[in-house]
């Protein structure tokens, strides 16, 4: 899996075959279909492996008793956290989607919408709460958190000026003081 | 150009043949080589095409008299503003952009660079003049107003339950808030 995902990066899935995957691993054909049924079938794993983990992590999150403030710092955290990690497969994630079966395509994108949902019923929870401001669209901020922290994973490098955990603390800032309230 | 798109945006660059382009338009192979000399020329010339118009129309925003605060928010609008109409071609400028040849693919960058660096530009204006916050790194704060514009191409339909004007709203009065000082 580790080897067709660096080669979906460089060179796309649709131009990777698997002779390609086979050929850089130097195994057989044979073994490939021992694994896999078809090349989507990798990638149905990659997509279902990736937002798997995310959703559990998510939840241990939502478990926690804490307020929706530290909650979606954590997700913040989450997301862009191990990104060194998880870059090369995030980006066969957000790339290749269109290439699943439809049947499949629709099972990736209903728990992609659970994971955007858990962000917004935790907006929704600071604004009842208060920690949140009143007039926001918590769906649309859950878009545009995850716009922030999906985005980061097309241009940022790690080992560059600053670490993931120092990005995941400025976005974190930034997105909280977009929806607290002005007067602390 | 506006046939590629379409089929770029529904198989992806690699899978659309110059044949199912010509085929889709019910043309010869021969006039399509009239007008590009390859697929990749064609692919320069959706990227080039997208990108200048951009940088053209963000130059404008730039020479008004006006506050930061103004500009960013324009420049919000421009990016999300016109998603009806540019929504296909931003998709395969976004998605694309790895299967230029590598001497395309680094003037496209370096153009997309500049359209970051106008926003941070306006980010360090605001700061100077107070209008934002000092503790802001404008360079980050450049990329996270692009994640939350450029993501929302991935999943915002136009004709649903906000128009793009309406989310342009709701996305400045969030990066606005998240950037401005927190006593008014």
């Amino acid at each position: 899996m580790q080897q067709s995902i660096a080669l979906f990066v460089d060179k796309g899935y649709s131009a990777t075959s698997i002779q390609d995957i086979v050929d850089a691993l130097g195994v057989t054909k044979g073994s490939f279909y021992y694994h896999y049924k078809s090349k989507e079938a990798l990638l149905m794993d990659i997509h279902r492996q990736y937002i798997e983990e995310l959703l559990a992590r998510q939840q241990s999150i939502l478990q926690d008793a804490a307020p929706a403030k530290e909650k979606l710092s954590e997700i913040v955290r989450l997301l862009i956290g191990d990104m060194e990690k998880q870059g090369p497969i995030a980006n066969v994630y957000f790339r290749e989607l269109r290439h699943l079966k439809e049947e499949n395509a629709k099972a990736i994108r209903a728990r992609r919408a659970e994971f955007r949902e858990q962000i917004e019923s935790v907006l929704i929870a600071g604004i009842k709460s208060g920690e949140f401001r009143r007039e926001l669209n918590p769906k649309m901020i859950a878009f545009a958190v995850l716009g922030v922290t999906n985005w980061s994973y097309q241009w940022f490098q790690p080992g560059g000026e600053l670490s993931t955990g120092e990005l995941a603390e400025l976005y974190t800032d930034f997105i909280l003081h977009g929806i607290m309230p002005t007067q602390k």
